[in-house]
């Protein structure tokens, strides 16, 4: 039997800590199956120990490592990087950085696991920051968009480094051999948009890659579900993705109130509840957050704050995932290929 | 009794022509009073002379002017700015730069209403392009957003003209005496965002306007209606305005299946079926669509090209409102007074 895939875990990260982290990673063992995986567990000695005591589930596949403090949920990125190190969320990215673990796992404040994980594993290729990137439900199934918050200016050839990233991502979690990738913009004729994208545009159409490049799309290609990748700028995806959460509580509070509106349509809420909760579920804002930061030297992958049990254990289930394929390794080979590949025409200009 | 007010309608715009227009025109006359208004009517002279003679409604109100030609939905902005002259859309804008109307409306060709508007109206201050605004349905009311499309970069200084422009029209068109307006970043802290963004709150929180700055709003804060006016750059304002757009759909069709899924539900669907039908009006995409341009020296009313008459109708009404009110006065004097109050710290820097 081979050995099993080491995980870190920050244990006290979120806004329930151990409370929602414990009872995630025992949902997380029971349909990833006990023998494949192992947890190293950071955060509070004491409230590990007694958690560990209390479930045989947990203490067959988790090591505790004590860890002193937690940072806050309202910290500072800079902050924390400066006054972070030997907290839970700390040494839960080291753990990856000193190759103990194979990814890492973290309900904790995003900016500054960004910020630690940046500074701990480096990010690949000539990335400033990692890419954030959302699981998207779409009337076709779900779609990754990236990046959704932490660059927020993007030139042309960052936006191609996302669709390299992106696509290896959605390869190994969605298992689609060859990705669909589409560039967020004002429409899609090849005119349209900024300097940035069309450039972009240009870019990806005269690259050959590992997925395949679709064009131009719109925002309501994301819901539709056009493309399996859907490139953009930190600033636009963050928007557009804020704004759907928006939106979607919009719907329900809608729902609600349509069906305490008349006698008649709370008999109807009443018989068709159960289709209703299903959908209210499908629909949860919280589905679409959270996911793990992309261009990084490691895997690390952040779970919602909010998030309850069922939500952390899918964040550790894509931990395993990733931690099982070679995407780190996919995603260096092709951006290197395509740092190639960009300058050739440049080289060509000079020397004419 | 006062003089009507003229409006320039485009009778031959829009995905059906005439035949959505002129029963638009007659909802409108019903609703704004029969002495109160005038239309001007661009069209072929057939169709619009055997519709007057049917409708003795419109024949009081109407005006008929022969135009040659249609600007076909598909036409580049470039073809119809060279080759537009005497069409039904040309010369609908061009009757409010002779004074003859008030106010233009068309369901024609977005790109090329607005570079026909943008040639003959010119842009005020040392505006671009004008700037489109769409009503947003929110929890607490309708807000206007803007620009979603028209100006893909934006400076500060353009940020601090859309919030001057959307607040003159949200004053007049839903009754708010000082509006509240919101900058659209990807945080609400000051030191969040780019440059412009940041840049621009630092602008609008050192002029004094006729609105209230509330800083910077999230995209979950427009359907929130946190604010009555949100400010984007163009490029921002679309893709969200599309995300909602899809994501509207995508919710409809969730709605659809949740309520066929099963015996139980489709038995919750019937009984409820008049206050699911009120539910899916408001959340039509096709209502948050279409709008004035802003920051013409006169007005332009886009109506949705796909709009029905009630659709047209309301187009109409809005065009009228603006008609009677100052704001293209208002935004003048705004414009003028920001660039004089934002000149200010620069002229004292080359002093010192």
């Amino acid at each position: 039997m081979s050995e099993p895939l080491v995980i870190s875990i920050d244990a006290m990260g979120g806004d329930h800590g151990p409370s929602v982290v414990l009872p995630g990673l025992e949902k997380a063992i029971q349909s990833l199956g006990a023998g494949k995986v192992r947890f190293l567990l950071h955060g509070d000695p004491s409230i590990i120990e007694s958690a560990l005591l209390a479930s045989s589930g947990l203490r067959d596949v988790c090591e505790p490592r004590a860890a002193q403090g937690v940072i806050a949920m309202d910290a500072k990125p800079a902050h924390a990087m400066r006054r972070g190190k030997g907290t839970s969320m700390w040494n839960t990215v080291e753990s990856v950085r000193s190759g103990e673990a194979r990814a890492a796992v973290s309900a904790g404040n995003t900016g500054a696991l960004m910020a630690i994980s940046r500074l701990l594993l480096r990010t690949a290729g000539n990335l400033d920051r990692p890419a954030l990137v959302a699981n998207w439900p779409t009337l076709r199934g779900t779609s990754s968009v990236l990046d959704v918050g932490a660059n927020l200016i993007c030139d042309a050839e960052r936006l191609v480094q996302f669709a390299i990233m992106g696509s290896a991502y959605h390869r190994v979690i969605h298992r689609v051999a060859r990705p669909s990738v589409g560039l967020l913009n004002v429409g899609t004729e090849t005119e349209k948009g900024h300097e940035d994208v069309r450039s972009a545009d240009r870019l990806l159409r005269a690259t050959s890659m590992t997925f395949d490049y679709h064009g131009f799309v719109e925002g309501d290609d994301i819901a539709k579900g056009s493309v399996d990748v859907v490139v953009t700028d930190g600033f636009t995806g963050n928007v557009a993705l804020k704004t759907a959460e928006g939106l979607a509580r919009f719907f329900r509070a809608e729902l609600r109130r349509t069906f305490t509106e008349t006698a008649l349509s709370r008999v109807g809420a009443f018989v068709a509840q159960q289709s209703l909760r299903g959908m209210s579920t499908r629909l949860d804002p919280s589905g679409i957050n959270g996911g793990p930061f992309l261009g990084l030297n490691g895997i690390v992958v952040k779970s919602h704050g909010g998030a309850d049990a069922n939500g952390f254990a899918n964040a550790v289930r894509l931990a395993d995932s990733l931690g099982r394929s070679a995407f780190i390794a996919e995603i260096d080979r092709d951006l290197l290929l395509s740092a190639t590949t960009q300058s050739e025409p440049m080289r060509a200009r000079t020397v004419a």
